[in-house]
């Protein structure tokens, strides 16, 4: 392929600065195991030879960093507008991706489309930044002013997760309280779900789990429907770790109370036997995670609602991309989260307002963050959802001290990559990561 | 669905002028009938109140135009940043679209996707004029800095269409001569091939078939083949004139000779069945020609490349999501064309610019006009291929005087819409238009 080299004026990429971050994160459970004490993140500058900035953030894993370091290094010179040019230019240096280093983890472990979803939010940014617009605006423009996320609830013990010595703005009541209080059977489940309403105001909930055996997620999401109602919408998310007749069960014993089921089981096959056997749409993360596994997805109609995630789609506009696929088939497109901060919130709340479709909450682990790397500090939720920033860009900006702080974190908690299961030893010494468990 | 109403400053669209011109077109023969004189299109002008000004064009026709004025009304006030907001607010008017309004002729009779083609395109030149960037710039970026093309052949009768009273910058040698040239025979088309490729530069060829009986044009593709030899790719078009057996047939003598078979049956079903049968590529422009008909497609695999136009897809944008579809489900896509001026052109120039995968030269019956209502005249081709215009916006600017006078055309030629057959009946008393005749 020929690429043209030089053809239009404006700024060229100067330098690409990556910078890995550990933010205070709660011991949450999940069927991978137990989160740790710091949650990785890695904040992305590009700056233009007229020093325009943007920034993104991504799921922080050395391996994706150290891959980004030479990715950084081949856009230089390069005008922030020729997207589909540095995505060729990625995707003849680091080849074909392989599908399966996805992995079976909730997490998704794939370099590429990390390393563009990082620069491409960032180019966005500058973009935004140059043209005076919202990045909403280059996906076509804002369909709505805020948008709605699900309250997400986890299984935990008690702890808040590192030291909370950055979180100066949060105080001991409400949602913060709560947040570091055990909850591990159905009623405090109720209370977490209560508590992160009250602050929030979402108007789902979603329980995470895969964690117990399946009998006490179904008596949670029962004591969840009792508490709030048959206007509440519920669902459940035990990352893939039943087996189908388990899942076929819990779906029976949920029929009526849940929204979707979202990747009761692993594969695409496993997911469109369960489809059959259930009036419940499902929704994936796991089973359908790439442009390569939609035509699979299709022909088996393993799932109703693809759960994107730039991050791990190649970008906002891919994710625009995915949501015509999704419209064209008759499937419905939401969101999923990691663990995170305010970019990656503020680059969701974009893309949600450009989605033109947009029947569910989006989930985001953001509540149970309380650092940040953004000026202003912690972005609000009113009413269980974000209004769109106003711009340019993101509209967001990178707190430089907050970013120095986040990455000394990073430099003493010593952790290079999200490990669960090690996490999870600590307080179960025989504990063993299952693929599937029940 | 609250579509939020004042969030962003900026310009905002004060006026939509619609201008229906007649441009003059040689009698060429295609399944549907002959060509008239003229060919009608509509110039659209859409107009900020800071006076900005962007323009496309789409194929002419009353009823067409007459729900344009409508839509036209519905989008004052609104910012052209805002295409979704745009698109959902003309969907909602006009309703969802009876996609059985395509109709059986080779050219595409539904209002929607007309209408918001004609207006995203004026959107995109007008937010290519505000931040200075051309439109291909709005689709991710320029992959290559010249678009390639395909001579397209007709069989036709002597004459040269409508009056020439506008073509003052061609003179008598040349193609423009070849134009009126008679071509009803294999060893006529060659020497309209031979004239068209020497003037333009083209590496692919395509006949327009479906108008004599078909061993006639095979005959007209074995001359091509013997006369062009096997690195010119050669394809034909019978508009889906004929019945599954001819089409096998056909596709076995031209086996090794052809790039690719376009529409050569009706209907996706019968696309499939000769697909099975035949190691060559279909391709298709009126069996799957909307979002309606992917799901369908993909099932059956009723083709493998996907001739796109953006006129009947809903715009720029919309293009790059069914790039983006046969991307994901190993199609290719390239462009079908009707008879257009340079507006038209320099739009499927910047979208061919920008498609991540173009295998197969587009086609085009831009040099069987000779009418331009561009400042600058006619768009030159060089190679076969023509440079993406550096912008800002779609980089053409109309001529006003051209305009005026294209218009008076319109007004005096007394057509409204195209009707190839009552243009058949003036020199075949007894020929009516057959969906499928041989």
């Amino acid at each position: 392929m020929n690429i043209p080299i030089e053809y239009t004026t404006g700024p060229r990429i100067k330098e690409v600065i990556i910078t890995p971050i550990a933010i205070v994160d709660p011991p949450l459970l999940n069927a991978a195991g137990l989160h740790a004490p710091y949650a990785l993140r890695t904040i992305v500058e590009v700056i233009t030879d007229d020093n325009i900035t943007g920034i993104s953030e991504i799921p922080g894993n050395i391996a994706i960093n150290e891959a980004l370091e030479a990715a950084g290094k081949l856009i230089i010179g390069k005008d922030p507008f020729q997207l589909n040019q540095i995505k060729k230019i990625l995707e003849k240096n680091f080849g074909k991706e392989d599908m399966s280093k996805r992995g079976l983890t909730p997490w998704d472990q794939r370099k590429l489309v990390h390393i563009f979803s990082s620069i491409e939010v960032a180019c966005l940014d500058i973009i935004g930044k140059i043209i005076n617009r919202p990045v909403v605006d280059l996906l076509g423009g804002k369909l709505r002013d805020r948008v709605p996320f699900a309250a997400y609830l986890f299984y935990k013990p008690e702890g808040a997760g590192g030291e909370l010595e950055f979180n100066t703005d949060r105080n001991a009541t409400g949602w913060p309280k709560a947040r570091q209080e055990t909850a591990t059977d159905p009623q405090q489940m109720v209370q977490q779900a209560i508590a992160m309403c009250k602050e929030f105001g979402f108007k789902s909930i979603k329980l995470k789990g895969g964690v117990y055996e399946p009998q006490v997620e179904v008596d949670t999401m029962l004591a969840l429907h009792k508490e709030f109602g048959p206007d509440v919408p519920l669902r459940i998310d035990p990352n893939g770790i039943w087996e189908v007749g388990t899942a076929i069960k819990v779906g029976q014993m949920l029929h009526g109370i849940i929204e979707y089921l979202e990747d009761p089981v692993r594969g695409q096959e496993n997911m469109a036997i369960v489809k059959r056997e259930l009036n419940i749409p499902l929704a994936t993360n796991m089973c359908t995670t790439s442009f390569e596994d939609i035509p699979n997805s299709i022909k088996l109609h393993s799932e109703d609602i693809i759960l994107s995630d730039h991050h791990f789609w190649g970008g906002l506009q891919s994710s625009m991309k995915l949501a015509a696929i999704c419209e064209t088939f008759g499937r419905d497109l939401s969101m999923h989260s990691n663990s995170h901060l305010g970019i990656s919130l503020a680059a969701m709340v974009h893309l949600g307002a450009a989605l033109p479709n947009l029947r569910y909450a989006l989930d985001t682990h953001y509540p149970w963050q309380s650092d940040e790397v953004i000026m202003g500090g912690r972005i609000k939720f009113e009413d269980g959802s974000v209004e769109v920033p106003k711009g340019p860009g993101l509209g967001v900006e990178l707190d430089r001290n907050a970013l120095g702080l986040l990455h000394k974190n990073y430099l003493h908690c010593g952790l290079t990559k999200r490990d669960d299961e090690t996490e999870m030893q600590k307080i179960e010494k025989e504990w063993k990561f299952q693929a599937v468990r029940w």
